[in-house]
């Protein structure tokens, strides 16, 4: 069997792709020459002379959180542009073919996106993630939801069965539920070392599997690098497991990676004070080709995996700006289904991140020592976290335990003393409460089941996520609170 | 009967609102005290600390075209900016609760929008079309093609019939589609001082409605100012009595409302040469009070009206922004549906246009203003092209007559000698190859059918639309290359 064409769902299939302000579809009469200069009176768009932006200065940091470094260094009441010019200017008009001018960017374009940003998301992940396979293209989202959404829409019929990682980002069931498929949970192994997906039991499932009560599945949802919430990142050596079963049961693979790029070494005890220090730390070459984790992308080679990706962790969530990677086939119907639904991304958020990157970053490589700035970070604040929890009196106890994530953003915090606990749950929510009261808020694990009655012997966790701390101080001032209220919770016999 | 809860489609209220970072529901153990200072270690955003741009500063025009003025004027190579400064400085973090700040605008938000852009577009409707209602509130959109899919979803569900003008925007039809909806044909009365909507027939069709063929319709859509593509603009008293038909049959009206602030006098005669003298010719109360045609929102009181707005044609489309204003019990459906498909419009085009409009323009009425500068512009433009219509042969044959449109940017050319042909779109079909020859791209009527048998007799129309110009030559030109080219058509016997 050649392609994927077949597990695309009817109702993408189904859907035209047509507008009135095309021209012609027949044959033009005899005699017809086209006109060499051709006017428009056609289409509904303002001309650009219209808009009353001229042109746009966006002003960069050169690293994150050097706005704080320069407020630290009571320059309070100068902006890092006064202080650095570190600015992109996007005119009105321009002729460089790699920049979006605001003629362009500001204006209607194809709901897939301006094609100089489309071409680097492509550049991107051939340097980052090259596709085993030729047929594959990049469409822009409005975000990972959107491009999720999107994904689901392209696969799944009413009544289909979509297989989900049994703790997972739960909006994402909203989405399945849009296209009217059914999520069936994944057993995950919650082992300090493990991949995430219990592979024997996904073995086991799809050998068994009884067709006479459910469809055989059509999809597999997976985050396979610094799950959500676990944190689990699956090796190249796992993910050709797993993809050898997509190909032996003929399901598509939903690679969701919203900020797998966030590499994170080992801990290797209290980190360094000086997070700005981090951030030459690591070469290209050896992140490249050492530190990130391979992508489906690189396995597959028919066009059996959709990678979501999103410029959310990375730039900034309030873009709402992503991409999908997958085969033509597949980005056409979602192309036709954003006809529909949202008509693409802003136009505006395409063109200064695009112009950002491209104009001042310095394309690919450029945009990633930027993301090794970020890593570099991020790395810095899961070793604060980690080590706040492994000094504390609950961490010594044996109470606690702590799953040190490869990529990502989040910390899986395991209340060992509830393991085996008859009532899970209810234990975990009066934990919650203790947690709350201490003045710090977490995600319990059973708010993220595709089904807590399946995974309630696996909920006694909560995600911890050490991406909204204002500072240093806030990080170590949670992990202080978080295991003083869960040692307090057990000394009280494990009651409020 | 009070509340329009009834029409609201199953699906839309089925759909479930939340989230796993949401706190616990059930009520606090004894003895529980929320604590004073919390910190997050729950949601996966990122702290803004990580987002690369500092501050952004966009530099606007003071009038639309202003650049060519300048560009004539031989300032080829400075920007406006430069030469006039009359830039918004957006902040990482402001004080002003009318502005977003970046380290909200590219944050996280909720998907109905930022607070104070909503704001700003509630206050913009009660100044212009305040709706006769309490119960009512603003939605973000991206853009008007996302707000009626989205008012699609809120009503319709499969099989349920929507009343949609005969000649449309024919995109709508997809979003219908996407509820499983069946649009229903409306006629239009095309002579020149119409209304648009045919009343009698509309009261004919609902009058003797066979309810065992087609459930009764759920909706009417319409764009009611300025009609795409016929221009056509209802009357106030003419709303009154299309509402009453609501009232009598129970059913909502999806009001499109894309470019209907663009309001246009009559034709008078050449206009004047120099548009930009023409900036300032209104006052706004007049604009207000003798211009604008008033809403359905205006006469609606319970409910019953979804007005769907774009900062589209007013700004700029590349900013996918827009808004409904629409009954609470609507709008909170619609924000479950966003929370699903696309997860509301970029933060960035809501900081850039809430800012530029409260921080630089001066609110709703500098907003206004600005409105009138383009209502001004749209205006000379449309009269230079009637002008050029006008002094046509083909017109002074009678081969071609024009509707003056009183708001928005289309006129519609109807070919007077197709109007009792018995194949007009055959014959539409080679005069357009005939037009596309002389160097001109129209709309032919028939491309913009809900049904083309349906239309059929009245499709002996082009819609022209005087936006995309680049400047008046093109106007001029294009409309003398249109009419010698019907002319030309005409002469040859009907034949290319």
């Amino acid at each position: 069997m050649t392609g994927i064409s077949h597990l695309i769902s009817k109702r993408a299939k189904s859907r035209q792709s047509s507008h009135f302000t095309n021209g012609p579809s027949e044959q033009p009469p005899k005699g017809f020459k086209p006109h060499e200069k051709p006017l428009l009176l056609s289409y509904g768009t303002p001309n650009d002379g219209f808009f009353p932006i001229d042109s746009i200065d966006v002003n960069l940091v050169e690293y994150p959180f050097e706005h704080q470094q320069k407020f630290n260094n009571s320059m309070e009441n100068l902006s890092i542009s006064e202080k650095n010019p570190n600015s992109v200017h996007i005119e009105r008009h321009t002729k460089n073919p790699n920049l979006i001018d605001l003629s362009k960017g500001l204006q209607y374009v194809k709901v897939e996106g301006h094609d100089p940003l489309i071409e680097f998301t492509e550049n991107f992940i051939k340097r980052t993630h090259p596709p085993n396979y030729d047929n594959w293209s990049s469409i822009l989202t409005t975000g990972a939801s959107d491009g999720l959404n999107k994904a689901c829409d392209a696969i799944l019929d009413p009544g289909d069965v979509i297989l989900v990682e049994e703790f997972t980002f739960t909006p994402f069931l909203r989405f399945s539920d849009n296209s009217g498929a059914i999520p069936v949970p994944i057993k995950i192994d919650l082992s300090n070392d493990s991949n995430g997906i219990d592979l024997n039991y996904l073995e086991n499932l799809l050998k068994n599997w009884d067709t006479t009560k459910l469809p055989k599945p059509k999809a597999l949802y997976t985050i396979a690098t610094g799950q959500n919430p676990t944190g689990f990142t699956q090796t190249l050596e796992f993910r050709k497991k797993i993809y050898k079963l997509a190909t032996d049961y003929d399901f598509i693979i939903i690679e969701d990676d919203p900020y797998g790029y966030l590499t994170l070494p080992k801990y290797q005890g209290p980190p360094k004070k000086n997070q700005f220090e981090l951030k030459d730390q690591l070469t290209l070459e050896d992140y490249l080709t050492k530190h990130l984790t391979p992508s489906y992308l690189e396995i597959d080679d028919v066009g059996r995996v959709i990678r979501v990706e999103t410029f959310s962790k990375l730039f900034a969530p309030g873009l709402r700006l992503g991409f999908i990677i997958a085969d033509k086939s597949i980005n056409l119907v979602i192309k036709n289904y954003a006809e529909t639904v949202n008509r693409g991304s802003s136009g505006l958020a395409q063109t200064v991140v695009n112009n950002v990157i491209q104009d001042k970053l310095g394309g690919v490589d450029g945009w990633l020592q930027w993301v090794l700035k970020m890593r570099a970070t991020y790395s810095y604040r899961k070793d604060l976290l980690l080590q706040t929890i492994y000094e504390s009196k609950a961490y010594e106890k044996g109470l606690v335990d702590v799953i040190d994530p490869k990529a990502g953003m989040f910390v899986t915090l395991k209340i060992e003393f509830l393991k085996d606990d008859s009532d899970i749950i209810l234990k975990m929510k009066e934990l919650l409460w203790k947690v709350i009261s201490y003045g710090v808020s977490v995600v319990p694990g059973h708010n993220m089941t595709v089904d807590k009655e399946f995974s309630k012997s696996r909920s006694n966790f909560f995600r911890l996520c050490y991406a909204p701390a204002n500072n240093d101080y806030e990080i170590i001032e949670s992990g202080k609170r978080l295991t003083d209220a869960i040692l307090e919770f057990y000394e009280n016999g494990e009651k409020f």
